[in-house]
């Protein structure tokens, strides 16, 4: 039986053969270096799962695949100097490891080279016209995103619809072009294609409240990271902008207090945690992740009626038992 | 009679109407600065003039043109944080005016911008998909000119070929570009497009070293910057390179002492100044301007067997004599 997992192999073997070659080494090393850190791979398998809907050979969508893969990690590498992080995947950033310009320029490659790709698709012309035109609307929504994401950063308050747009833009727009570009070029109708977005959309949406959510609400145990994070780092998250909505005056003032240190401190996590819970934005987060859940159920529903979806609810599945 | 100033009217009342919208601002707003700073538009003019070989009217080639404009000023932005420069055109650059962390995404919205833009031209899928992949290799050059610039200032040594490829990749290829894909959509033969080409870059490599030539031997009253300049900043330019090889070895001792000093010194400017001359390596500079300008003038003749080059003509002696 086929699964995700065979697509994962056929991307991974695709990547190793086809490394970016070129002079000097300092433009195209660091581009092979972040395209071989790993991680899941989902964007790339997004795109061979929207192709394999129509087809049982995915060989001709690799090189899509790997143009929406580049392109990710065209914005690691840029995202990582913007927010200064050093690490990734517990290898040095490129900027750390060589330098912030060239993190720069290697990024622009990177950008320029799964334009490249998206141009030398072997397709016709029409379909290539059509996801190159997915792909800058999506770009720019990238962009979007990430300012959005460094305003927040400095800006007193922030309102849902502003950070909707924001992990839209971040996360769930990349997720929902992947697969609707795999769908495009495997030659699945706009009704299916149309369905294949508004999935990716919603379950990036749902992925990224519920990370909000396990990040404060999560078992420690098998979320990986430390319960609490986001709250020490006053991150201005959905519980943070929802609780500053139904907190009564005095609630506000400690949650704000809380906010304005920069401690790390169980007593903090503590307290904003609890506070969180008296305001039930824990329920409140848990409804919004069903909601987004629920529409991407109905849009799975679209595509299911035309063909067989299990291959992207396993993924799905496996993703969400992941993180949890 | 129509000259090149009525394709540069054209142009800039199409930017002035055409600004980049959106949110956030700070993404946006930086993209329409520096477009507005100014400077002598030469690339969608060479785009207009290209394309006005085969056609009176060049509105149709006004996106083109501003394509080629918006990815030279995102190549600006970027390489402005690299080269640590505050001052473009005399106004503040774009990560001192805002910060560098919005110069590095403005800048990426601008590639992505530039794409969509190649993305939506009126005429046939052959012609965008060919404009497309010459768009893409120009880019991927300019990016390996970038990176050889940088490293040249760390080596200790830099070879004639590495610099022109840097110059070809910093400035040439998007010359060549410009007129190629104008000449594309215009409908011009393949002769005629390749001829665009080659003229293109021969004539920006003639520009490229007549500005080494002009910043050690140029008039102080026309050259606009500080005579001496380069040889100030110890630039390895080309009368650097071909300097180091003609020196014996007390020559390149008194060259590579001066070399290592960094100071504001007219004593020094002088004194490199005349080895330079003794050694004639301002002939040689000479000499390979006219080698460089002859081939530009080969393909015009090329070009010239099948259209009127008049404006194309006009436009590069302008640019010669304003350099001098």
């Amino acid at each position: 039986m086929t699964t995700y997992k065979n697509y994962l192999k056929q991307y991974l073997d695709y990547v190793k053969n086809n490394p970016f070659t070129g002079a000097p080494d300092e433009l195209y090393d660091p581009a092979n270096y972040i395209l071989q850190l790993g991680g899941k791979r989902v964007r790339p398998l997004l795109v061979l799962l929207g192709y394999g809907l129509t087809n049982t050979d995915v060989t001709k969508a690799l090189p899509l695949a790997n143009a929406v893969e580049v392109f990710h990690n065209f914005t690691l590498m840029h995202d990582d100097i913007m927010d200064n992080a050093d690490v990734r995947r517990g290898e040095p950033t490129v900027h750390v490891k060589w330098n912030p310009n060239i993190a720069i320029l290697s990024g622009d490659l990177m950008l320029v080279k799964a334009y490249q790709m998206l141009n030398n698709l072997q397709t016709d012309l029409e379909t290539k016209t059509q996801i190159t035109d997915g792909f800058g609307k999506m770009a720019e929504e990238v962009c979007v995103g990430q300012q959005f994401d460094m305003n927040f950063e400095t800006q007193e308050t922030v309102n849902e619809s502003d950070y909707l747009a924001m992990i839209e833009g971040k996360t769930s727009v990349l997720l929902a072009f992947s697969l609707e570009a795999g769908g495009q070029l495997g030659g699945a109708n706009k009704t299916v294609t149309d369905a294949l977005y508004q999935y990716g959309l919603n379950i990036g949406l749902a992925f990224q409240v519920m990370d909000d959510y396990l990040d404060t609400f999560g078992d420690q145990a098998s979320f990986g990271k430390r319960i609490g994070g986001d709250i020490l780092e006053n991150k201005k998250t959905l519980l943070w902008i929802e609780a500053r909505k139904r907190a009564q005056p005095d609630q506000l003032k400690s949650l704000d207090e809380w906010y304005g240190k920069t401690i790390d401190s169980q007593e903090k996590i503590d307290a904003v945690t609890l506070l969180f819970r008296t305001l039930e934005v824990d329920k409140y987060a848990e409804q919004m992740m069903h909601q987004f859940s629920t529409k991407a159920s109905n849009y799975l529903d679209i595509i299911r009626q035309q063909y067989n979806t299990e291959l992207i609810e396993s993924l799905a599945s496996d993703l969400m038992t992941r993180s949890k």
